[in-house]
């Protein structure tokens, strides 16, 4: 590659002002169904985008809602559940003690479990609740929306998508057992796609391999004892019969946040539509508090730590034991946390209540990020290019952090087993082995690298599902085959049958004329024989 | 949907600026090995739109080339081969005349394997003389190109982009016997993806599942036969065992010539890039000649009638068989035809040597489409929203005729069979039946409502490859594998043994349990009773 070429981006302005023709939309009415927590937070700014482009979006959620509050560029309707937001608080405490928990196998695998269950019978309640709340239902339907974006994670938007007739959007990470590819009709071959929470690389050992296989072939039992229920609610309130599988799939398109920079590529279809990073393009200035601290880091710049909206305090024991690592090395370290204050707090870590974790990991002084791994957190620095050391707490997040680790753009430790030692070290190997830095604007470089923004693509989506009322041309016709119809086994049988009926009829034929050709003589022959003795 | 949003174009305007960033490319040196024919053809916008982007392009072709010619915005360079560029124009013509031969099925077999034997023996020579070009391969490595672009149906380009270490883009409609899908690792399920020239829809009876399934089967097979001398080819040159699927699947993006709209959904892969409609959207006014015979033509407008860059004359008889259906409609015929003008031509048809299609379609006085249907065409059609009558040939024409024909934006004919009573009503249906015009405008409404239009996609992609020299995390890990790994066979197997050991133990287990329980009581009741007699 020569010279620098000046005019490409005149050339492709112009090519763009005349592709915008179509996707200009009329100004219409959006229904959003929404998950609390980082499912919500990670839509707010795809919210906002269709809010500028003219639409009016209704979001709809409990009225004990932590995250989900009353914003400018939507209507927030709520409805009444029959818990308090106090108790939905006290959930999400409760399960970040857990995740710090260093219980014995079974000891934690049944507290997990019980905990997995309250919530799962709070979101089928709060679920309940909303579909049998007649005048909300009414007002909805009085609403002529035109399109549902929902988080197909909690099966509720789907089941009211069906009441009301609306075409429907997905916006998600994942779902539980391959629900998304088995809804979508996505093949996923086990032998390289790694299964959810295997913690599996693409290119597998056999072992690996054999585990893999094993979670795929276990998936629909577990994922039947969590989303039966929701098959049941959805039955009775719609007076059908209906599948988890029939709610799913008739979403018109699937807005991933997975980016094959993260993830590893496997068969895609084409109604899904991929954008991971889609939050991090957004940045806004950073205040003067922490302009300041920054300011004051000197040349070591910056350690920024978070463990993401769902775990803000932790155990004091372990608190302390991360700030006499935090203490050993020469950055300043600000750390989002809501706990009482470590004692043994060094002067370079600074404790926040909130931090602006995407603008601090846009500036040009942050060496480290501290993550959880959740999926949000590892794309902004992915975006960023900011080395991570990732402390997977629960869900997706030991795979996201074994991910980015087989890159060699962080180092994961178990938060339960780490040392102080080692949390020291594998801050120091990510801040001063230069690979890791390398790594990681290596796979920034990629991620960043595409013709048009997710940002500007989840709106298209939306936009287009509104223009066309869904996108029955992306629609795979898999979805009218049984089973065996899918796997052509009756076609292969019959085929199979012909090549046998064939193979035997001219079995006999020949047989028979070898006996007529040889046959007869042979036995002549033989009789002559034995007439001769 | 209410009030019109005006400001959506400055909005996306902005986001795009902001995302134009990474897009921007230095010049780099582009090697383009096409094909000739239309597979050239449909690569010309790209090749223009790059050199636009400051890229230097030189392609490469045999010296015996009817439509790869010195072009303003490429070097050609040609090799001499040793068969005269007459000697092409004759086996196109040859091939015209054959295609319209309405032999008995044996004869015609016979001849079209006997043409595309001398078709197929003249592009392997012409391989065969680029490759041990020893002058011209010198210089193609002092060249240093940054990215190979070629049309991965004849696998000289491969080949070359081996021997010269380059990434490859490859570029077009689609490969014979599934090749593509095997070559990327793409699943493509025989139960409702239709194989090439089965002619079959997605939805598929049991019978067209069955032919599915046999095509499906035969493939390796087949075109083992066609690309086995490539492999031999290819192994000697590069001094190594190579397959075909060795050269094809180096590709990083493929940029496939196919839309949705036309073709039936099914998975894909992250480096796919689906470019269908490529080239219609950059259109030029039409010359004073076809524009006065737009205008003559009143109220009623005109056809236009083409049947493709491969077939410019047919046999007299049928000529004349279609003069005649041309003359009972009111419309202008426009007829792109080089063989003798037939006696019986009526005053509304106008023989032209060549004609602009795509600007002609664009006209709103056009009010149908006589054509082949190859993919230029149809997707000519479709981006225009012009109903066609299909004449379908050879190749893919079948397939797509029966596409459009389903979608009820067409009427399919068998050239070989039809009357001219056929023609003119199949011509008076499209033209006066008006879910035709709402049928074809429908998908022309759909396909050209996308993110981002199709040349930007390609070359943004090619780009792409340059700036990162491939695009390795987009390669699925399936290409490491065996066909038993991919099935996870041993996976499969050894949980099945392993599942089988432990029923097996259990079984015993319990059978001891249960004689060691009941067996001896029994055993001793019994002798105590027998004792007792």
């Amino acid at each position: 590659m020569a010279a620098v070429f000046p005019g490409p981006r005149l050339l492709v302005l112009g090519l763009l002002l005349c592709a915008l023709g179509p996707s200009v939309s009329r100004a219409g009415k959006i229904l959003l169904v929404p998950i609390e927590g980082s499912h919500w937070l990670s839509m707010v700014g795809t919210v906002q985008a269709l809010q500028q482009r003219g639409h009016e979006i209704v979001v709809l959620a409990p009225e004990a809602s932590i995250h989900i509050k009353e914003g400018a560029f939507y209507t927030l309707k709520t409805y009444p559940v029959p818990y308090p937001k106090e108790e939905l608080e006290a959930a999400f405490v409760s399960f970040g003690h857990l995740s710090f928990d260093n219980l014995p196998f079974l000891q934690r695998f049944v507290k997990l479990y019980k905990n997995a269950q309250e919530n799962s019978a709070r979101l089928l309640s709060s679920c309940h609740h909303f579909l049998y709340n007649k005048e909300l239902m009414a007002w909805l339907v009085e609403q002529n929306f035109d399109v549902m974006l929902t988080d197909p994670f909690v099966l509720c938007g789907p089941i009211v998508a069906q009441h009301l007739g609306l075409p429907t959007v997905h916006f998600l990470n994942g779902l539980p057992c391959s629900l998304d590819m088995a809804a979508t009709q996505c093949p996923s071959p086990p032998s390289y796609v790694p299964r959810l929470l295997s913690s599996n690389p693409d290119r597998m050992t056999f072992l690996q391999r054999v585990k893999n296989v094993l979670i795929y072939l276990s998936e629909n039992f577990l994922c039947n004892l969590v989303y039966t229920p929701y098959e049941q609610l959805a039955s009775e309130f719609l007076q059908r019969d209906v599948t988890v599988q029939d709610l799913l799939s008739s979403a018109s398109i699937w807005l991933m946040r997975s980016d094959f920079v993260l993830n590893f590529p496997k068969p895609i279809m084409p109604n899904m539509v991929f954008i991971g990073g889609i939050n991090c393009m957004s940045k806004a200035p950073l205040s003067q508090e922490f302009e300041g601290y920054i300011n004051a880091s000197g040349e070591h710049g910056i350690v920024v730590f978070s463990l993401g909206s769902m775990v803000s305090e932790i155990p004091e024991k372990k608190a302390m034991e991360i700030a006499e690592a935090l203490g050993k090395i020469p950055q300043t370290v600000l750390w989002r946390y809501t706990g009482s204050r470590p004692s043994n707090l060094a002067k370079n870590t600074i404790l926040v209540k909130w931090l602006p974790q995407k603008d601090l990991l846009a500036h040009p002084k942050t060496r480290a990020f501290i993550t959880h791994s959740g999926s949000h957190g590892i794309y902004e620095g992915i975006c960023n290019g900011v080395p991570m050391v990732m402390l997977p707490l629960f869900g997706d997040q030991m795979d996201n952090a074994k991910r980015m680790e087989t890159k060699g753009a962080g180092v994961t430790l178990n938060v339960l087993e780490m040392t102080s030692e080692d949390l020291a070290n594998a801050l120091k190997t990510v801040i001063f082995d230069k690979s890791y830095k390398e790594n990681i604007m290596r796979l920034s470089s990629l991620h960043k690298d595409r013709p048009i923004e997710p940002l500007d693509l989840a709106v298209f989506w939306v936009e287009f599902v509104m223009r066309h009322k869904g996108a029955p041309h992306l629609r795979p016709a898999a979805h009218d085959l049984t089973w065996y119809q899918y796997h052509s086994l009756a076609g292969m049988g019959f085929l199979l049958a012909i090549a046998l009926t064939v193979a035997f009829v001219t079995f006999k034929i020949c047989a028979c004329g070898f006996r007529k050709c040889f046959g007869k003589k042979g036995r002549a022959k033989k009789s002559h024989k034995s007439k001769a003795h």
